[in-house]
């Protein structure tokens, strides 16, 4: 769900290795045309991955989705499941990586002159690999501590307009929700659906805690179907915690007990603050037992290597 | 408005020279990182033009709607109207043409990480151009003939998801619209805004004509400012003929006595019928004499170097 991999970025980028349409390419040399519909459009698919140990976290939960994606988007590209992962696997090998944040891409190539997608397809296929060493039980989150949260004026678009299932490279509405962000220096969008309830953040699935249930945006609503999120709701009911997807009005975030932000970077990241009010708990913005107990069981569960419900 | 630019795609593609972050590069050679955030998120502003014996037809009204959608993306690229039109001149030179399709991008370039836009910008500026024969008073039209409009499930996403009257490489929206019209075989689609009044066609604006007036979506609802749709607009109010900027339902537009559509590529295309109805007129789905008048009103407008409200 997320590009969030900030401090990755800085290390060693001029020697990393990308994979463009078949080949590994110096990153300074991984480039598409400029008359790709990827870049024109942002006809493209794509998933956001992390490598813990050099195994894809939940690789076929991304490849469903990433087919769906190319499903709704009428994207035949053609390419096996096990040839993508060969290529993520080439990628992860020759930069020599672990733990890392992973994109995959998939694009409608380039095709002669209209907007209208031709159903012959030569796609552009794009992995990027980057460090990113991983939280856990004994280390630091990957993301920058507990997150801020700003209801924006920014809404999700109506499922038919934009499917909010599919994952593509059309992604300003979540970069126009994070504009609104530079002035309160929130971290994290609340965006609303078109009716007002409580969608989701810009890169990131919305979690919180009202007694002892845990709640959080049912899919029915423009809602990204977060592996994360698949993830966490997993865990919750093997812990016995009582999960329930619904439709929520803003305030029921804002008097949360706790909330949390789920993604494949972050894992799962504590919410501290809504619209500029601390969430209850301890009443100082510490992270609460539940989002404690969850961020546990989720590390352990990649410690372990239990992935996809089964261990690897 | 559209990148329907069909007819040139075929010609010479080979030694066409495109203009990419100041350089002219041949179009083979021409791309973009694929960490360019105008390919991973669309993150970009674009403006598709013609030229006409040489001259960029209304620049100053492209120039604008440039300017004001990267005021939306709060994309300060900080690069100068006459240097933008250098580059996009020199793109017209390099290649010898006259008549032209052209399209200028300004991406937010490359950024570390996050989805976050960072306020300091390196834009990617990229200026494609292909050879564009001008229809016009004696000669063909660009686009294939009148053309058949289907009302679409796919809706446009409303105002505060998606800003309508910014131009940018989002288009996933009018794709899923054009990907409805496989079924049928028409050309465009007719689409609706979230309350279900007619806006826009997928690369289009919407005109009709209903006794001796021409209607048009007003620009109130989510709907791209057009240059052509203004140009139609001035055109007729010129002529005398009365226009009104309104709401409309789609049944309007079914009954309407006739209807077209207009785009920088396409100038004023006729359509023949609407959800598989011809429209009326002599009900043999010929060219209305209103359709007919400002279509050929603006081809004089062109051939007398008519531009921007003042001959050049």
């Amino acid at each position: 769900m997320s590009d969030d991999a900030d401090r990755s970025a800085a290390t060693g980028d001029a020697e990393r290795l990308y994979h463009v349409d078949g080949d590994l390419v110096p990153a300074a040399e991984a480039t598409v045309s400029v008359e790709d519909r990827g870049f024109a459009y942002g006809d493209a698919a794509f998933e956001t991955m992390r490598a813990y140990g050099g195994d894809v976290f939940r690789w076929g939960a991304h490849a469903d989705r990433l087919a769906d994606t190319c499903e709704t988007l009428g994207l035949d590209h053609g390419i096996a499941d096990a040839e993508l992962k060969r290529r993520v696997d080439e990628t992860l090998a020759a930069n020599d990586l672990a733990d890392a944040y992973l994109k995959l891409s998939i694009t409608r190539g380039v095709q002669p002159g209209t907007l209208d997608p031709k159903p012959a397809v030569d796609p552009t296929v794009v992995v990027i690999a980057k460090p990113l060493p991983r939280g856990g039980v004994e280390t630091d989150p990957v993301h920058d501590g507990p997150a801020a949260l700003q209801t924006t004026k920014t809404r999700k678009p109506a499922d038919r307009a934009l499917p909010a299932a599919a994952k593509t490279h059309n992604y300003l509405n979540g970069i126009l929700a994070r504009l609104e962000l530079r002035v309160t220096g929130a971290d994290e969008a609340l965006m609303l659906d078109p009716d007002g309830h409580v969608a989701e953040g810009a890169t990131s699935n919305l979690f919180f805690v009202d007694g002892t249930a845990l709640k959080t945006p049912s899919l029915d609503g423009p809602i990204l179907p977060g592996v994360t999120r698949a993830t966490v709701i997993d865990i919750a009911e093997s812990e016995g915690i009582p999960v329930e997807e619904g439709t929520y009005a803003p305030d029921a975030v804002r008097e949360a007990d706790e909330a949390f932000l789920t993604n494949s970077t972050w894992e799962v990241r504590p919410v501290a603050t809504v619209d500029g009010i601390a969430l209850d708990g301890d009443g100082e913005g510490a992270t609460g037992p539940l989002t404690t107990l969850l961020s546990r069981v989720f590390d352990r569960r990649i410690e372990e290597r239990h992935y996809d419900g089964e261990r690897l």
